[in-house]
């Protein structure tokens, strides 16, 4: 299975006054260990958009395990879960520092143009990208069997 | 059905460079619908904090079907869907300026005292707050028959 | 002196682990006085930039003399310092729910074309708006006198 | 001169719908370049909140160069501008990627009980830490001799 691993250093700013991470901010990790696993496939999400595509998230959702503190570091594993060539949903697993899961989830992206919001064919647009998510969404598969 | 609506006016910080509020962010105005739904109730959230309670979510979903915009306004529409004297679930619809569904969601939470993070029961320790919940909860069965 | 005055409901999320308002968050309170200014004045932020022109800070302060909390409601009271025909600095000051003073602080800004970054003078571009900032600076110096 | 150098993945999050890098986000870097130079000095902040002191802005300020943008890295410069056994200020310069000054800053500030928000004597309470700090500011003297 095809997995990237990014470390999260926890941020101050990150908190809120339960004096842990504040829900809403994993959400920013998981774009990290996105952008993350996008790197691990060979491909750089900034280039695309520069081609006047954008990828907005239509589902995301998160479950919560255990708290993770300033003073932290994190680990945000990501993968894909489902992929079938306009839409790909990513899973990622939040771990603190000593390997317990934080919080699980996963985010549904659909590629769009800029100027319209209208969706595209990543298998047409980005034939070698799309391979790319094939072969990740492959090894998955391998391993369920 | 008990159902409280919250205007917010959108952010320029609340934008990215995708010309629309950032995906998380959504989940901030979650929250700002339910202190309202709270205070619809007629409590009050930061007096139960406290009180050594605080209430972390436990899971939290949204579904993206229209990107708001910097210079509009949105409404937040938030209900209980779940309750058992324990745990809460919060839907939430949120409405672009012309009434059109730019995101739903949902949130669960439990209460848990704020130096343990153990949970506690709310039909116990705050019982007329528990009252209040079945009361809103009671309201949506009706309707639903 | 021409001052507007925009309440402001704490967040929760704007809260960091010293149980108030993150220090970084008032200038998100300073960025909605300054919206609420503009439209004090006629005018409006979010159409401006649907022209292609952008108003980013070029210098900002804050001094921190009381926290604010969350459950607590703030005041941000924004007029124009200073004015040139091309730059613009707004004053700010942020007040607890009692009118005790929490920050104050100020910003500059420029306006610029969005795909260049190059400044533009507001004199030429915007008359009417430029007629609007002299005419609310004079009101202050009438009041200096 | 003691000067730490923190390097920073710009986040999607921190953009705006300029595209580019939110003004008040820089502080929150400032805060990573903060956090840097305190271990560089053999110290951490989080540990010193363990023990129930906290140590809020009093003064921060930026002035911005250049924007950065989502894709880049930056580099955060700080160093120790002032110290007097109360208050510390640093100084912050941000570099783009490719060497050239995005912002630059300083933050004050003091160190206060939790519970109280009562200024202490870093020197008195923190005797070890005050010489470290003591020993930073001389080294900038020394180089401006």
């Amino acid at each position: 299975m095809f997995v990237t691993t990014k470390e999260i250093e926890v941020r101050y700013a990150e908190t809120d006054q339960m004096g842990v991470v504040y829900h809403a901010n994993y959400f920013i990790w998981m774009e990290l260990g996105r952008t993350s696993f996008i790197e691990g496939l060979g491909y750089n999400y900034a280039e695309m958009e520069k081609d006047g595509i954008i990828s907005p998230v239509i589902d995301i959702q998160a479950t919560y395990k255990k708290p993770v503190r300033y003073g932290e570091k994190a680990i945000v594993k990501t993968w894909v879960e489902e992929y079938d060539g306009f839409r790909v949903t990513y899973g990622y697993e939040i771990l603190t520092q000593t390997g317990e899961i934080a919080v699980i989830g996963n985010s549904k992206h659909v590629c769009v143009k800029k100027d319209s919001f209208r969706p595209i064919s990543i298998k047409r647009m980005f034939p070698e990208w799309h391979a790319a998510y094939e072969n990740a969404k492959k090894q998955n598969n391998a391993e369920n069997v």
